[in-house]
């Protein structure tokens, strides 16, 4: 693979911007690999994702992000994010009891599936010491009551510092996070949620889909806000049940939609293929 | 296809119910074709649908509704319900302005799909009375608002009367039924609904679900009881939406699987399939 | 909706052809809409689905066409058609004697989900006249014998002109089409095949899959080629199957998938989302 | 749970199998957990699967084995086996380089998610044995060339002796099995193709797919007989892909379809839910 920039825009609706993003590349000699867009008419927003080779580029990663782009980026009011897929970000693995999550995202980092590196994993309980161990990631160990909940993210964050960690992934931590702590990695926290959003909000929802008498079951990965489980939705993602299935069965059967739609949403997290927009995602797919 | 008996039992738990009804059918000359049986082991409950064919059989229908079985349906205290393949039960369409599951309802009704008869068609407007006709059903148009709702109702119930009606079928009636109709036709009412339920009860599924930024759209085939969208459901579907889509392509999307899904539980519903236990559906397949 | 203009180009993969496009455009006062791109980096091919608004645009489609964009279109060799939303295509069904997939489509063109209109009805059998004429559809009875074919297949095209057809869909034809015929209609001819192609190629793929027992069946949208079902593949479904289901099953299950996928295939075709690339489909969803 | 018998039963149909069988559970005081049966009309043939149980009842495990069932077996020409839940059968893996599904599997059988057990995993390659290591389960290397197939193959009968294996899993094996194996085995061992089957049958799957152009990949979980990749299918799953994936995008996604096919396939086989009928499988859910 070659060295890419990948650069995520926003901006409101005009004339122009295509012409002018593809043009700033061309005339300076990039040559694109991929650009997608989406006009959002409604609320007269533009949107999109275009990726670019460096090799024989003008300019470098440092000049592109302190300055090449400003131009255009001014005149037509763009927000944009830069990324260098030579870059590749750290992630953090939290997690609580539950393995499977866990398990599917550390095999898919040992097959470099991800264009990311899981470099830590933090847990409330012990029990997942060994897992880490086999696969030779950090683990650390930080214990959570409803006393020390302050501390306790606070030591967190300066985990997540010293590994330098941009994307925070929720697998099955069965913890709810300070709004303090989800302010510093607005839209960089990612969580399985065990329904099919908005249906099941909170906690058991496997037992109350039962309870409810659902002949399917769902999954959501979302990015993780102040509202619990009201975040962007990432995917979602069914699996069939039936009345012979027991709370039990819903639990066991769940599992595979979680481990595969969580590892989902970070693989396109990581390709920056997700923008949040108000309350949903635009996937560049 | 020959002329069976199918019958669905319900009763507690314990041991030889199996062995008393099939050997009820096996030493009075029956044949049994299929048989199927669930046990709730956390309520102790026993569900069973068993047909067979009447060919031979020593007893008439007339004989075995009166009687032959209740020896062993009074031993178990089983609950049971009798049909018989001849005896094709009709149904109502309830409609108000769309046409789609009309259409499929009729469509499949006209390929003798249903193992029932789609009788006669009562609606709140007479925007489709054209269809009616064009399928040779009888169109009865019944106007409905705040003041008028009891005479209406009253008059519906007549109709279904005159046309012995066992099976209400709501395709997009938009129009909430009173206690009072729903106890007449407990589980004898199928509705559609446009969302995944539990997500999005009530009023404009569609236009929540893509406030909501959700990734898949669902619909909901189930009987009615007196809460709305709450009554047991039969079978539930999903289908994959973008942020590329608008409130009318959920909609338009939307269509296929209202439709589908409906005649799906109406189809499990006239074989006999369905028993609804508490508020979930047993579905024998 | 506002008129626009839809371009489809292929061209050998080169730097700045998405900047020439989009600055065509752009200068020409043309407001971009939607913009899709694919680079196939093995054969090193571009492709590209740009669509725009014609409101304020300098040209007028006929300028476009006769020459505005013709000094870019030879500096890059790109090979590229042009659509304007307002010049609805007319479609021709052929169809035999199964209903559904006419039906399907009469339905959808009647709601006016298609961006184009159903124009003529071809069929080798009288039976479906009647569904024609409820819909209103010129209906044309071409007989067709081994003996007849290449008549036959003259007054078809005849047909096909008189209503100035630019899409052949069979709907269930059941006929193979000469070279000839396949020949004038390249890639514009829409088929629908009752498997999950390459799997059971030809006659009877129901009867097939079932002899192997597969536990999906599947059925494929295709475009027609001289070979037959080996044309570049638009969209595939799959639906369960169970050891319950004897050949008759199959069919009727089947017919779902087959009319979905079908006009799911006409309506990407009609809205120039499809690009016919060495025998594989580039979709730009 | 209670330890139960589980017997798998197929015959010619005729009157009074299931009042016989369930007769002689009760009659022996013996509580039907699960019945289900299947009557292929085509040929006359009747299935059935019964779990009972054994708390209680008359027999034991070894006299029911041996004679208690004889009598009507004999009159009804009943093939049956029977199973006895805590009797965890041993199941072994052959493996070859790719780690995905003994993954799988390991991670499933260190939950207890099987009614069996994974004892000894054999391997034509050294590269897996650090797995086996970790899961704690003895790792046999037998090298394969095309000079020692016999022998090598001899050994590994040696070993599945050995350790008492009745079930063989081949986990991406790549090897094709002598007719002598597979004569041993007869359906007991399970495969995972890498291709919706017929479609794709032998070497690269994936690659022929890509070819072909298709929409859909798919897998296929089936046993192996004398005719490669024409055995008895047991369950089938698809997955979506693009014009945009290469040969490598379908390798990785399809490892998903193969490794939770897979195990979908150990698990219904474990838990006796699957009867081999000519060359289709009834599956009793």
């Amino acid at each position: 693979m070659k060295n890419t920039a990948i650069m995520l825009l926003s901006c409101r609706d005009s004339k122009g911007i295509v012409a002018a993003v593809t043009a700033f590349i061309y005339q300076n000699n990039g040559n694109i690999v991929t650009a997608d867009q989406y006009t959002d008419f409604d609320d007269g927003m533009f949107f999109m994702r275009i990726e670019w080779e460096l090799d024989g580029f003008r300019f470098t990663p440092d000049e592109i992000k302190n300055g090449a782009f400003s131009e255009i980026a001014e005149k037509f009011a763009i927000d944009y994010r830069l990324y260098f897929s030579e870059q590749k970000p750290n992630m953090a693995i939290f997690v609580s009891t539950q393995d499977h999550c866990l398990l599917e995202v550390l095999w898919r980092n040992s097959q470099n599936e991800f264009k990311g590196n899981v470099s830590c994993i933090i847990s409330n309980h012990k029990g997942l010491k060994k897992v880490a161990e086999n696969f030779k990631i950090p683990f650390y160990h930080v214990e959570k009551t409803l006393e020390n909940k302050a501390e306790a993210e606070a030591r967190e964050l300066e985990i997540l510092q010293e590994h330098d960690v941009t994307l925070v992934v929720l697998a099955k931590y069965m913890q709810i996070l300070s709004n303090r702590f989800t302010d510093v990695y607005a839209n960089r926290i990612i969580n399985i949620h065990h329904s099919f959003l908005p249906a099941f909000e909170g906690a058991r929802p496997y037992h109350r889909a039962h309870e409810r008498g659902v002949k399917l079951i769902g999954a959501t990965v979302h990015y993780v806000n102040q509202d619990l489980d009201r975040g962007p939705i990432i995917d979602q993602a069914v699996m069939r049940v039936s009345h012979k299935d027991v709370v039990a069965d819903f639990i066991r059967k769940g599992r595979d939609l979680e481990r595969l739609l969580l590892v989902r949403g970070i693989a396109l997290h990581l390709d920056h293929r997700l923008l949040a927009y108000k309350n949903r995602t635009i996937l560049f797919e």
